[in-house]
């Protein structure tokens, strides 16, 4: 499963495509899109909408995976990542891309065993399942693989679920 | 000068367009964008995303102006409204449409002259500024209304301000 992991937000929005199945995951690419603080408000997601549809294009993920962020969190840059959320929730929408939401919490519960690892953690771990020769910078970056890495592994094992879910009720409607 | 007020939110998203100038205003179109909460998170920004698309290519307005939200308002909904606002904002910078954002006590204290205003107060005086027979429903579109009527008020007085300065300036250039 080909997954496009989405650290969002206007300054840094990280990305991270993984190809993983439950164990195992391979990165594919890895970036940050960065937009200056200074720029005008609309001009900043025009060019972030374009950048995602660059990826979209280029790496054909089939799942986009967006990290929920909770509005209490730090109030100062929340709106922001949500306007960077809503863009990448759009683009993928337009292509018929299903996007899921994982907090940071079953991001790190997924890639280090503990929901409170911490960020040098989440990236030590990264590294390590991706076997990279050096670790993804900045933080935005290892986030987006990280998400990735999640999704790919428990999006696979739900689609397990899920045929195996099929499959009884083929079988008892043969019976 | 035409201004397309938006009230950003997803369940509903209010849309008023005005044309106005300092003293005067007049109603152009009026509506509500509602999408369904149980609906696709993505798939209510694309439609979004579209309905607005109609509204700037049938009233071609000058200018945007959107409602700003602040964070701490309302927790549960503020997402959904960034969302919207972030929406609202790619689609007019992608005509090359400027977007304003005007504060709920700014548009208060334009159209009623108090910035405490209450929600009955602010659609009544909407009801006599554009000389409208019923008011209009939901609050929601009066606001939106409201919203276009502060920018065009300020946002003319503001051009006037930029022309006599600009003059000035030739004038002192020609000495």
């Amino acid at each position: 499963m080909r997954v496009l992991g989405v650290d969002p937000g206007l300054t840094r929005c990280g990305l991270g495509v993984v190809d993983g199945r439950p164990g195992r995951a391979t990165m594919v690419a890895v970036g940050v899109v960065r937009t200056p603080g200074d720029a005008d408000p609309g001009e900043r997601l025009v060019f972030l909408e374009r950048e995602l549809d660059g990826w979209l294009d280029r790496f054909a993920p089939e799942v986009m995976a967006i990290e929920r962020v909770f509005a209490d969190v730090n109030v100062s840059s929340v709106m922001t990542t949500a306007h960077a959320t809503a863009i990448a929730l759009l683009t993928a929408t337009k292509r018929g891309i299903p996007v899921v939401f994982h907090t940071p919490t079953e991001v790190k519960a997924a890639v280090t065993g503990s929901g409170r690892a911490d960020k040098a953690q989440v990236t030590a771990m990264v590294t390590r399942i991706l076997g990279l020769e050096v670790a993804p910078r900045p933080a935005d970056a290892a986030d987006a693989l990280a998400l990735a890495i999640c999704h790919s592994w428990r999006g696979a094992a739900t689609a397990r679920l899920d045929n195996l879910a099929a499959l009884a009720l083929s079988e008892r409607a043969r019976r």
